[in-house]
């Protein structure tokens, strides 16, 4: 297809495509004279790629480049890719390597879970625990392992999606279940609050106390 | 307390203060002569505040400024305030209104959850699902009701913390809880992927099925 048509089709304006085509984050089409090119489903499946993890991951244009670049690695295998590109989505939240992480693994070894302590996840957790404690947010265990509870419940579910995805489209599912999803479960995680507790079917087997007061509504 | 204390105490540059100061995100000091003021605890916490929602959030400073400005509404009831933190978090996420929310009603709806039409979080839950859908993430319904069940898990525990916390203090409670605990929530779903789940405590009860296969390891 034209570029026109492309363009369309992604739903981005044709002066995006073409510095995306220029910038090295959409690969060439394939010429068909000086000024035009042809291209086909794949320009168009990297397309909403991009603009999947921008409008909706919220990355920037050079965060999508390194785990697009990832994805695309020649000559290694499909694990290997899938390696990279979970490296580049954990440098991309821009935590720094110096944080402390002593007492984030030491809360996982608490619920028993097995993480190198070389995860990039690692500081991006223990960051995020510190502003929680610095804003006076105390986070109890129960609070934390409630929390623990409900990421392996999303992750588990993720790997039968991912366990039902070809070899070839392992990194961009990888990349789509960690970006996008993370994103649903955010959206769903602040419905949840605005969820009456009483009704719902969303009551969960963590609920040992009775549910707190009723969250004031958050629109009429 | 002087603004090199401050600043100091705060971890920010004397120069980021100075800047907040005139933005009007840090409310003034007690002037003690033309060039010089003193700080007390309500400013540490406000700074605090900004640089969790700035570098752990990543929400940019005219979101922060809303989210303040709506935690100091004068002459208004805490829940008022607390609609309106919420409200400012909402328009933070940057999700049009234009967007089609009807397929993301119903699937709450089968759950039995109970959410506003007008909820803002519902774009955000709309959007979310185009992305991962336009790029050929098929979100099956057990995969989704997974995720409510997490989602409704985490605000669950969210609650309890909430109902704990005094008038005074509960929109910046809320405004911490929403943005920061998502962050820690999205930390915890990615070491949940590298986390070995067949030695885990965290297999989750709506683990029907077999666990998919062994991702491979984030990091050696």
């Amino acid at each position: 297809m034209r570029i026109s048509k492309l363009s369309e089709r992604a739903g981005l304006p044709v002066g995006t495509v073409k510095f995306y085509l220029r910038s090295g984050l959409l690969h060439a089409g394939r010429a068909t004279s000086a000024t035009q090119a042809l291209y086909d489903e794949t320009h168009l499946k990297r397309l909403r790629l991009i603009r999947a993890l921008l409008e909706v991951g919220r990355l920037s244009l050079s965060d999508i480049h390194e785990i697009l670049d990832a994805m695309d690695l020649p000559d290694v295998d499909t694990e290997s890719r899938v390696t990279r590109v979970r490296a580049a989505i954990a440098a991309s939240s821009g935590v720094s390597d110096s944080i402390d992480v002593t007492a984030a693994q030491d809360l996982l070894a608490d619920l028993g879970w097995h993480v190198a302590a070389t995860s990039p996840h690692l500081p991006a957790l223990a960051r995020a625990l510190w502003a929680a404690e610095s804003v006076g947010l105390e986070i109890d265990p129960d609070h934390f392992s409630a929390y623990a509870e409900a990421a392996a419940l999303a992750a588990h579910s993720d790997r039968t999606a991912i366990s039902e995805t070809s070899a070839e489209n392992l990194p961009t599912t990888v990349a789509a279940t960690t970006v996008l999803l993370d994103q649903v479960l955010i959206a769903l995680h602040r419905l949840a609050m605005e969820n009456d507790p009483v009704d719902s079917r969303g009551v969960p087997r963590g609920a040992r106390h009775l549910p707190g007061p009723r969250q004031p509504a958050a629109s009429a």
